[in-house]
């Protein structure tokens, strides 16, 4: 199984005074990598979420091992690591080259589209999670 | 009549690697101006938006005269300076001390909450508009 | 001439409770087109910029259409309007499909590097922007 | 020891399309958050940072137990507690009324300024930090 990668630019408007990416970016761009990875198992971003399931995120954790800048080719491996019934865990890990940046571990909770109300993991999308962490 | 002003210190991420506000966020800063002028004028943002009235921003004009930094006190005094059927223009004028950083004037569009329908202002918002800008 | 065209996906961040891309973004999303139509003509933006040339936005004129939303493909043509001795203007025409969506017209002024002095737009550039304009 | 308390009300353009906060905005109302707290302990953010200390945040802890919405009054506690020799980790406890919304503990890393080499705490700096934990 080949894990999925997302590539991605910081935009100048990311970057702070400091000259790299501000931290709180990262789960923008995990959330960007997270809706690419639901369209590589073939769940259509924009139809799929909100209509056939919807997740929250419940916690996040975060950990930066060196800088991002400005329209660096960024990295970020997606792979489910953890499966509860109406929970997941995904680690995005992000780098510039062989250089490591950010690794996040993500929880989800299913919920009902339109609500905040958790519910099981639908069938369809636990078999392609599980089958994309194999 | 006094002119409605308000005051925001732009933040860290919003600073960019030139150590200047991010142009894109002046318009956020008007947004909120813009809240916070509607609050002044009796209409409470989250209730009164997008149950009584609700408005889409269909022009911007926007002129910088100078940069304003992380922390800087940002002062924002807001006009109403036109007023049609079903639209308005609002002007944002921006300094930090005595020197002027940014003049925005945004063209809003009045909508039935829920819709991108046009429908003429309310009456009890227009009158509110026009005695704020007297 | 081909005109040049950056396409991008709205973030689900950036659509917000009106099911549309908030207006501040726009400037975001022209910013980075403006990076790629560098990029394009021979300047890779993380060097060249800052160091050979650099720009500070003065003015910018933006007027919507319709809506675009999460993940629709957004495709933004960038063509040089106006040349002057240190500024110049760049227009970005953003469509969905077939459906405009967001015009805007950005003034940018030519300073030196790590400054926020005007100087004259360097000859290479313009004379590279002149061509994609022809 | 009273907890210093920061508050601040989510803008329109940080709420999402399922109507709360996106996830990501909380690392940036922390990091306001902070600045307020550093500036309640004596240093004033646009001057002290940067150049008699600064500091890099390497990790990130964050828990969500509920939503919060446009123009919420969000009320974020800020508490030292953890201190080592380089790095410190803040906890940042935000909630609407009683209602608890997000947690987040942030570890920052000392760097000498304009660098991203780490170093001791400043012992002003440290002083302060642990007289607001006591």
């Amino acid at each position: 199984m080949t894990t999925f990668v997302h590539t991605l630019r910081p935009r100048y408007a990311e970057v702070d005074a400091q000259g790299v990416v501000f931290n709180a970016h990262w789960l923008t761009y995990f959330d960007e990598a997270c809706t690419r990875f639901f369209e590589s198992l073939g769940f259509p971003p924009a139809t799929a979420f909100f209509e056939d399931f919807d997740f929250m995120v419940v916690k996040a954790v975060l950990e930066w091992r060196g800088p991002a800048g400005f329209d660096d080719q960024v990295d970020i491996a997606v792979e489910p690591v953890r499966f509860g019934t109406s929970s997941f865990d995904l680690r995005f890990t992000a780098g510039v080259g062989q250089r490591g940046v950010c690794v996040g571990v993500i929880t989800y909770v299913s919920v009902q589209p339109g609500t905040h109300e958790s519910t099981p993991i639908p069938d369809n999308v636990r078999a392609k999670l599980e089958a994309s962490s194999a």
